[in-house]
């Protein structure tokens, strides 16, 4: 097959892949050469514009290291990562909503109902309470809780083991009978996602800000559940309604209550103002997979 | 804007780059984001499958550096190169064809008429002669002629400085009152493309194999005409029919003509067999951009 034009090029490709190695590659191969070709078809690049595509996905690449994942934040901030994430979990009943996992996992150290996850980090005091139960009425008992957070300045540890020396701002918990759990911490910030790569020079090509509004990660599993991804919000943020990640959903919204000093909140007396967030997770006891 | 669903989360990212910083910026960032959400749309890709693009991507920018393109090679192999080729380089009378450019391409050094440019490399000694002429009928003199080819394993100087010591099976002609040129060389060899990338990888996974037809590229360019850019493939290559860059056009194939020892060739005896090719290059002097 030779004298492919801008038309008879597409076909041509999608035919070389017929003898994929499986069914599933052949129809991922193929999907994405008609889509990209049509993408190509429709913006028409010049030879100057192909170069700078391959420049910039070359840069996004070589950007990436153990700390940083700039073709995460490449997803996150065409919306991809949401559009994934939806289609994997589309809303059910009065289960709690997923939303993006973000590039600052890793798997936390464990504590004990009450502990201080944020004695290595600057913040206001903040009380986290919640309750995790299955969407069909149980308790999820012993379901594992992990947390992760910014700090005051919206930098995770993972960004700053030299000030924090090691993990901080993140713990893992197991509920109890009654699914409950809570947990002392500092109160974490709106922050931009880093802007020195390939991805902050785009949004700043595409006249848009890089903040995603304050937020606290959760990722919980019960035996018989559905794993449950998710962020919760605080209300009131100012970007909540422009977060540069599509992460926000109504659901996900909780007040960060303020409090003054000298309340008392969990038998401690507190000598400034402090902060507390309180949740009820549902997971999902239908579909496991 | 909140809650985004697989179907709203497309229009809330495009209206997200409305005031992109130039209308074009918009235009493609606007292309891409439609493309690509109906590619994941299409394909339903589960999170481990969206970790594993995720993880292609990363890998091809990692494997780039100052001798190896890979999104090149990625954008080759997908027809996307060939495409934006054609899309540039509309047919138009009887101006010699175009096809990519490849990722082998340095400014050469100046050779004269007649010269070799071969001796630093393996293979059968070859004599490339040929003319260039403007599609308006005249000779186009003192056209820049740039020449690039493998050695007869297949390889280029800039894939084995090490064993050629420099540049070689490369130079750059100015062509004659009459728009000829002729210069030595070896005879070049269909070669695989680099296969130990992600893009050998996905060759492997689709099942395809990853070689080009034997080929000399040219580079000419003349005052008044559009600049083109080509190979000129070897006549009867078992791989024209399935080049894995969808590079090869009808126009483009001549015959490497084999001559046997004894037989005077611009004034040398040859000692073995040696080879030659002959093309008529026609520049398009109506559209210079």
């Amino acid at each position: 097959m030779r004298e492919f034009d801008e038309s008879s090029i597409t076909d041509a490709v999608v035919a070389r892949m017929a003898g994929s190695r499986s069914e599933r590659t052949r129809q991922i191969s193929e999907a994405l050469v008609r889509h990209l070709h049509a993408f190509v078809r429709e913006i028409r690049p010049s030879p100057a514009e192909w170069e700078a595509g391959i420049g910039f996905l070359t840069a996004t690449g070589q950007k990436c290291d153990d700390q940083r994942q700039e073709f995460i934040l490449l997803s996150d901030t065409l919306g991809v990562s949401t559009l994934v994430d939806a289609i994997n979990n589309p809303v059910s009943g009065d289960v709690t909503e997923t939303t993006v996992f973000g590039p600052f996992y890793v798997p936390p150290p464990e504590f004990g109902h009450g502990d201080d996850i944020g004695t290595a980090i600057e913040g206001l005091p903040m009380l986290v309470s919640g309750r995790v139960r299955k969407a069909s009425g149980a308790a999820a008992s012993g379901a594992i809780v992990d947390v992760w957070h910014s700090d005051e300045a919206g930098f995770y540890d993972v960004q700053q083991m030299d000030k924090t020396g090691g993990l901080a701002g993140r713990g893992r918990f197991t509920a109890d009978a009654d699914g409950a759990f809570h947990f002392w911490t500092r109160r974490p910030a709106a922050y931009p996602i880093p802007t020195d790569g390939p991805v902050g020079a785009m949004l700043a090509a595409q006249g848009r800000h890089p903040w995603r509004p304050e937020h606290i990660h959760f990722k919980i599993t019960a035996p018989g559940c559905r794993p449950l991804v998710t962020h919760v919000f605080a209300q009131g943020d100012v970007y909540l309604d422009s977060d540069v990640v599509f992460g926000v959903k109504e659901s996900l919204i909780q007040p960060y209550v303020i409090h003054p000093s000298g309340d008392v909140a969990q038998g401690r007396t507190m000598s400034g103002t402090w902060v507390s967030l309180d949740h009820t997770f549902v997971l999902d006891d239908q579909r496991q997979a």
